[in-house]
This record gives C-alpha cells, structure tokens and sequence, in this order.
C-alpha cells in the first residue's frame, strides 16, 4: 500500500463536516484548518453550503478536484455507502474516526468491518476505524478530532498508537518535554492498516528518526516482527505492550477489537527482533526523546558529574542497580579534575561539582575532560539551581556549543518555572544534551538506549538473532 | 531541644550577611527579606552598615534585641568563635550553612566538627553544617541561600532531606506538581540535629499532614525507628534511602559525613518500624501529594473508570502487577450504569467512558455511582482532554463538590498547558481529587497509599510489629 496519499495528500474531503460543536466533525474541520494545511480542504454535508468559511459539497463526487485523503465522520451505517462513493470518486487514503465497528457490543459491528474489509481490500489505506485520526507533522495534516495536537513542534518522533487516549496522553506529554514529532497515528480497529505496515513506512521514509509504538494486541504478530527485524539499523523502535491479564484482554477487544495475547512471548519477540519493550509511558517517551536529541552510548561507561552530591548519588544508584559502570577515571583525567576542583568534594566518578558553582567555565572544563577521557562513553550531568549558580547553564550551553560533543550528555537541571527554561531548549535543539526530570529517569533514558542498541546490534542483516 | 525557636524564631540574625552576589551570605539575606519573614531581620557584617537596606551589626552581641535563631554562613574556621559568641548572647537555635567539616577530605573538618559538637552539645539546635538551610513556611522564614524555595505554598507536607541537591529538586518538583510545604529542611552534616528529631518534632506539631525523608545514611538507626514507630498513627513517614553500592557509601560520606549503611538491613527495619521506603524521587512526591489531598482507601478494590479505554487499560495493568482488585462491579452499580452509558463500550471494571464525552453530567453520575458501591474503596479515573470532552473536568469539578466524596479519587487528567488548570487546582484544593502526569503514577500512589497504611497500622500503640 502507499502511505504517501495519506500522510502527504494534495487534497482532503471531510465526509461528515459539520459546524456544530456536538459533532465529530466540527472538531476534525477546526483541526484541519486551525492545524495550517496548505492544499484545499472540502467539507462533505448535504445540509450545509458553507462550513468554517469553505464551501461545503453534499457527496464527494460533486468536489471539483480528485480527493487524495477523505476523513470519514458519519454514522457507523452511513459508512459503507460513502467509502463506495469515495473509492469510485478516486480517494487514495482515508481516515475512519467513526467508531461502532468490530470494537462495539453484538454482532452488528463485526460484521459491518468484515463488509467494509472486503469492500477496501488493501487497495488504499485506511487508518481506523474507532480512532481520533492522525497527524502528519511536516505536511502540516492534522486529520484529527483535536486540534490541540498541532501545537506540537515538528521534528523526527513518530508515534503510533492502538489507543486515541493514550495517543493524546503522549502527545500532551511531548509538548511539556520537548518531543518534536513526525507523526501520531491512532490505528483504532486496523481495518487494512496495522503495525507492521507503519514499521515498514516509517523506516523508509526521511522524517523519523525513532519510533514508538503502543500496543494492546495484534492479530497478525510474526508479520509484525519481521517488519521490526527488516527495519533494523535505520529505526530505533520503543515499544510498550499493555495488557497483562485476563481482564485486559478483555478490556482491549472491547476497545480496539484485538486480543492482548500472552504477554511473555510477545515480549520476547520483540526482544528477538530487535526492539526494546518498556515498561510505562514516562521510560517510553524518555527513550524516544534520548534519540531524537543523542547519539546513543557506544558502551556502558559512564561518568557522572553533578552539581550538588545528592542527585549524583541517586543516579550513580541507579547506575549499579542497572549495570551501567561508573569507575574511577583514568590517571590523567583525575590529575585534570583535581587541578581545577578544591579537595572540599569528592572528585572521581561520580564527580560533586560544588565548589564549582560560581565557576561557570570551570564546570564546563570538567564536563570537556571527561568527554575526552577515551574510556567514559555516556557523561550523566545533574544541576539543581540555587540562584548562586545561576550562570552554570548559560556556561554550560556555551561551552558546549564550542566542541559540539559526540558523546551523548544525559541531564537531570532543574529550576523553578521559568528559570534556564530557554538555555535547555537551545541545547536540546542543538542536541548538546538531553534533559530529563529526575536524576532516575536521565540515567534510565542513557540505560534503555544502551539497551535498545545492544538488541539492535544483534539482528544484522535483517535475520533474527537466536535469543541468549 | 526545644525546636520552636529554630522554625519559629521572633527574631533572626545573619552571621556573614552580605551584600555581594559572589556570598552565599547574599542569598541567604535575599531569601530572608524576600521571603516575607515578619520579624526583625540582623545582617552582621564588621565591614558594612547597611544590608539590602536593613542596619548591619559588627558582632551578635552588639544587636540591641534577643536573637532566637542565627543563621551562620562564615568561612569554616570562623565557625567555633562566632558560636561562642551567639551561646554568650543568647541564641536559642542555628542554622550553620557553612561547609568544610565532617564531609571534607583531610582531618581537619572532622576534628573542627567534633569540638563544635563538644561547645553546643544538645542545648541548642543546630541545622547543618554544610547544609543550604531551611525552610519554615507557615512563619515565612526562608533561611536557606535559594529564595526560589518561597515560590511554594505552605502546606502540611514536610520535606526533610540529607542533601541539599535533592531538597532543591523536590522543592521544585513540588511547585509543578501541587504540593504544599510545611517545612524543607536539610539537615546536612547533623551536628545535634538528626532525622530522628525531627521525627518527633513533626508528629507532634500541628502544620504536618505527612512527612517525607531523603536519606543516604544514618549514624543512630535505631533511634530513628524508635521515633518512627513512635510517631506511629498521627504521621504518615515515606522514606527514600539512596545509596545501594560500595561507591555510595564513599559518596555519601563526603557528602555529608555518614555511611550509607547496609542497604537492605535499613529497608527491613523501616518497614518494621512502619515508615515506607520508596526507590524513585517521583514515587516519593506521588505519596506525599496524595496524603496531603487523599484520605487513604481502606480496602484493595478498585474502580476504574477511563474517559478513553487505553489509559484505563495501563491503569489496569499496573493494579494487577501490584495486586490491587479491580472486581466486577455489584449488580446495583452494573444495573445503574448500563442506565447511562450506551453498549458501545465496556460498561464494568474498567468503565470505558467515552459514549460520555459531550455529557459531563453523566461522567460525573457514573463516579457518583461507584463511589456509592461499598464493595469500592477507590476510584481511579482517567480522562484525556480531547476538544469535544472539554466539559468534562469542570463538571467533574461541581459535581464533587456537592458531594465532598469520602473515598479517595486518584486521577490522570492531562491536557495541553493551559487546559483544566484551574479546575484541577481548585479540586486538589478542596480535596476532591489528587492527580497525576501518568495512568501508572496515579496507579502506584493508591497502591504505595495502602502500603504504607498497612504498614502503621502493624505498630499499633507504638510497639514494633514482628515481620511476617
């Protein structure tokens, strides 16, 4: 199937428009005229002649210009009519929010997917149906019910999601940690389009860098692995699989109409193929900001500096209950930290930068000579302010947009609102460091990177590695 | 020791008081000032006569007024003269800011340490040293060197911590996440003044709801869990002991002068003693925000109820990992909400709400009802906004508040900033509801709520609790 029509269409219809807050289609109009999409947009209801300011048309067939992507707002009954409108009309993609299909109580439902299945074939994709729609960033395409989801920046993470829920959770939660995104896609019921077919199109195409996948249950899980195995080095996949009994099998066909599954194997599937599961949305989202800000660590060696004792400690916590290894530097990196740290701290891994607070440049000397120290792969970095050391961001931001650092910086900096805010913007951006809430979650995200790589490493070629 | 002239003072003087950014005695004056302290403020300073506009002293005893509590941020070896000094005038409390005793390399900060602790002995309370300070909200007195400690509300949750570092991060963390302080106090090197006062101190003053302790290392455990199992049913206790590995003894002993102790021998004690270790910073604010909100459930069974189903099914999940009951509702409740919502959802633990999103009366009937159901001890609710549903949280607002529920309702409400702000502050406010970033961190904090109430109620009347 070819996704290009769907993410990247040069017109889209709204079968179902409607200017009346209580309808679906009210808020899939608002989000794609307020979302900035620049080809023509056509809203479909044979009761209205003009719709948020654009002149609406009674059936798609009556639009003056071929349709690429049409999204689907009417009643679960109206649908097979207007999809058999649509595809002799010439759409290319739709987007199926509608809901009351495979996913609702009694048969009816089931039965009308099954129609519409054998009606659409795999001849044109259709995200849906029972889905809040999707959105491709870097076409400006909001094909979805919220419009809040454009106020998301664009950038390499995509995310695809079996739950418009949790899609919202993860795109809220992106906008407050600074996750750029190149797409959120809520799958709903995957009439013809499924997790295997997005692995397979976001692999292959220039705008993702990482990608995320949450979900509950698949039908068709080999052909979801080899499309994992087959992605291999170009996409870093993060998944999180929920449903862990019985009761979330149920809970899950009601919602999306699949099976959760056995949890264990499709763990250790994953595992084989090469992508890393996580266990909660926070790691989730941690590990697909580390890459979409960092090289990942080529190794577990990590050097820890820290501007006050305490968060070096937790993290170095961490570190050991991990495996990560934060050993004592090398004779000539302790020689270069003793010369600029006084003896009032402690000065080899993990490293209290506390003398150094008023000495912005001095802190960001140190942060150079660990990175040049060939035996520390991965620099774990925790700054808490405390107006005296005010300047040790800025510095740092400074002194790091010199050297432009090839080992990845995982942070924990943190301030009271409105406080180094723009300095650690400007870093992520530049990808100078990442930064994250918690000395915990920074030192995870550097853990699980190291970890999705090393799974990664062992699919080469495409083949499966057998399982140690 | 008499603690009330440390957190309470009727008057302060600062030792060291400057009026220089580059001097810690700075910040410590622009915290004092800004802070709103409403008593007479005494910068001492032999060079200076005016400091942030207030008269300067060349000595304490030259202040014309009893001084309750010295704030002393003097080089170290200035310490031992101007106690002296403060004992012959009278000070009734310290917070000695300066570093450079127990914790520094050499011997010379121990033997100093030592002969302090020989002049002050237990007459008087001495914070620190090498500590930031502290902080006393409901007198306003913020002496500590970070002014950015006053953005907080007061509160009934007290913050007591081994590292400054940490009580920064949790300082701030706390202003995102709504929790209002009573205290946050480093207690440093504990000179005289150790967790397990103020253990006792905080059980037995009115201001403190629940108390939440970082600790890397103890040198008198067993007075702490005696004061621990003392401070029994009025004082909720959550522990985070960092410090699981060889080198974090190391660390923490140049930290603040103590070893970190056999790790899993302290757990095992806490647990005993009725206090609940957390293992993450974030676990550790959850808890301390859902006592300060929530009454704890006094039972295991479980309500779910999610606007869309994902987040009810991650919610899900983590009750059945941590063995919360998440039961069939009774056929009162069931019969009651298939009466409101429409058989396209799951209509029974968990509760699909999403027919309800343009009817927030109905979302609020279904809370009403479980919470009604005595086989419920609480309810977890998600809810995501989504443009259509943008009732939802302020009819959720109005319809607790009529009913002031009596279970506890621990939320995951998430929207873009900006979006239902004000109606979940006004909620937390009037303790109608605690809420949460995540499905899974609303999830834990019920849970760890439980915990820790079965742990206190196993030390009935004071006595340890044998361990099963």
């Amino acid at each position: 199937m070819d996704l290009r029509p769907l993410f990247y269409p040069k017109s889209v219809a709204v079968i179902g428009a409607s200017d009346e807050f209580s309808k679906l289609g009210f808020h899939v109009m608002k989000s794609l005229v307020q979302g900035g999409y620049e080809h023509p947009i056509y809203p479909v209801n044979p009761k209205k002649d003009l719709i948020m300011g654009l002149k609406a048309y009674p059936s798609v067939d009556k639009i003056p210009q071929q349709i690429d992507l049409a999204v689907v707002v009417v009643p679960n009954k109206a649908v097979l009519e207007v999809f058999k409108q649509c595809l002799s009309a010439g759409v290319k993609a739709f987007v199926l929010i509608t809901a009351g299909f495979k996913e609702a109580e009694g048969e009816e439902g089931g039965i009308l997917q099954e129609q519409l299945k054998e009606l659409v074939g795999y001849k044109v994709p259709v995200v849906g149906p029972n889905t809040f729609g999707m959105v491709s960033y870097h076409s400006k395409l909001n094909a979805s019910f919220t419009p809040e989801f454009s106020l998301s920046r664009p950038g390499n993470v995509a995310i695809v999601s079996q739950s418009g829920g949790i899609s919202h959770l993860l795109g809220f939660a992106a906008q407050e940690l600074g996750l750029s995104l190149s797409y959120v896609v809520g799958l709903g019921n995957r009439l013809n389009l499924d997790f295997h077919h997005m692995v397979g199109y976001l692999a292959n195409e220039p705008n993702t860098k990482v990608a995320g996948l949450y979900i509950e249950g698949v039908e068709e899980p080999i052909l979801l692995m080899k499309e994992i195995v087959k992605a291999g080095r170009t996409l870093p996949l993060v998944v999180m699989k929920a449903g862990v009994g019985e009761m979330a099998d149920k809970a899950s066909f009601s919602h999306t109409g699949s099976l959760a599954g056995n949890h264990q194997i499709f763990q250790r599937a994953l595992k084989q193929a090469g992508a890393l599961a996580v266990h909660d949305l926070e790691s989730f989202l941690d590990l697909l900001k580390a890459y979409q800000i960092l090289r990942p660590p080529i190794g577990p060696r990590v050097a820890i500096l820290s501007g006050q004792a305490g968060p070096g400690i937790v993290g170095y916590d961490i570190c050991v209950k991990k495996g990560l290894k934060v050993e004592s530097f090398s004779k000539s990196t302790l020689e270069a930290i003793e010369a600029i740290i006084p003896p009032m701290a402690i000065r080899t891994n993990p490293v209290d930068l506390g003398p150094l607070w008023y000495d912005a440049d001095a802190t960001v000397n140190i942060v150079k000579t660990v990175l040049r120290d060939p035996e520390i792969d991965a620099v774990l970095f925790m700054m808490m302010f405390a107006s005296a050391n005010i300047r040790a961001i800025p510095g740092l931001l400074e002194g790091l947009r010199d050297i432009s650092p090839e080992k990845p910086i995982f942070t924990c900096i943190r301030a009271p609102s409105g406080i180094w805010e723009d300095e650690i913007e400007e870093a992520e951006k530049l990808g100078l460091f990442c930064n994250f809430p918690t000395p915990e979650r920074a030192t995870k995200a550097c853990y699980n990177m190291l970890l999705l790589e090393s799974l990664r490493s062992k699919t080469k070629g495409g083949q499966i590695a057998t399982d140690r």
